[in-house]
């Protein structure tokens, strides 16, 4: 936890909160803090400043707090992921969050694992919950937008193409295509696939849809990997 | 696991494998495999290959084998880490195999905890373990090499100058630094601080051997995801 990230609830005035709960534990064991630490925090959805921890109680903490500074800004990007196995799901989702993804939609493919629809961390609450936490972790304030797509022939031909248009459409797909571009200056649209790859016939529909197939090589990364590898390299 | 590795144990000929335990449950559960099945194979420490399914039972299979291909090449890169906590070392050093970085040096630093080095995870075995399925992942055969330096100065100021010499030395390091360079040609000795990062003393000593510091933005990222980032972004 890197930033405190402070909700509407926490506040008792415009300039003070209280904490309790996991933020309240995370004080304790992991900074150790003390009555008179200071604290960068954050305001979810706005601002970014520091805070005085006033008092430092076993049930609860207060902390004065002063907004300052903008959150670092977002990537250009719209990331559709085939929904990962539901571990990595809680990961991908805390690295997206943590990397400054706007937005991600979760998408069907013929390799994504029907059951995996059906756990609990795809739920609003346990999503959020990931979220907050990649936000904590590299110092935004600002929740990605999450978008899940349960077909995946109905997105790609009717939604993909106006949400492309105009941005720089990549798969991330191994094979013989060009290498992933780097350092790029505009909008992107990148699909990355599930274990195992997209299928051809996923691949033609996306490249329908104006998304063009680039690699990173012939090693076969992990998802979480892979979402990191092909941001560090565009952006 | 992308690659069936075999070692030298599981051959009951030139050409031919018997597998047990681990990798005969993943053949079973995850690739659902049965006999007259074809599948990549590695032998550890060298080629690749391809190989047939003859017979799959409970107990044991039996896969005859052909080699015939190099593994991916590696990256001209030596990986100086400071000792992350247990769980992210685990995933760390899977991350580190199947990126094809050759050799890693797991480093204490200020901010090192010292229970760190007490892990299990560190076991020569567990650590093998973890690089295995590294390169099961990513398809490659050789093992990085890894090195433990449990005292930061003596490693610094006597071995790092001969060890970065020649060599494109940097410190990933959050501040005020030039951007991480982009595709570099030439071999790189690149240093990843810990959780909260180096101490000034560290960077100070680190610029001493050669390695200059770069930043990669102001989020600030898990040392996996900080790995993966920094690799991409220089090769």
């Amino acid at each position: 936890m890197n930033l405190l990230l402070l909700e509407d609830a926490d506040f008792v005035a415009a300039d003070r909160v209280v904490l309790q709960g996991r933020r309240l534990k995370h004080l304790h064991e992991v900074h150790r803090a003390e009555a008179g630490d200071s604290l960068r925090v954050g305001r979810l959805g706005g601002l970014m400043g520091s805070g005085t921890l006033e008092v430092l109680g076993a049930e609860q903490a207060e902390i004065s707090v002063h907004f300052d500074q903008p959150p670092p800004a977002k990537l250009p990007l719209t990331l559709l992921l085939a929904l990962p196995r539901p571990k990595m799901l809680r990961r991908v989702l805390q690295t997206v969050s943590a990397m400054g993804v706007p937005r991600l939609i979760l998408l069907n493919s013929y390799r994504v694992e029907k059951s995996f629809w059906q756990t609990p961390f795809l739920d609003p609450g346990a999503v959020r919950e990931q979220l907050i936490l990649g936000l904590e972790q590299s110092r935004d304030t600002v929740l990605p937008e999450v978008v899940i797509e349960k077909r995946f022939k109905p997105f790609v031909e009717d939604r993909l193409p106006a949400l492309a248009a105009g941005s720089l459409g990549l798969v991330g797909h191994p094979g013989d295509f060009p290498a992933c571009p780097r350092a790029v200056e505009q909008a992107v649209t990148l699909a990355i696939g599930p274990e195992g790859g997209w299928i051809p016939y996923e691949v033609e529909k996306l490249q329908e849809a104006g998304l063009n197939p680039v690699q990173l090589g012939e090693r076969i990364l992990r998802v979480e990997t892979a979402v990191t590898a092909l941001l560090a390299r565009l952006f």
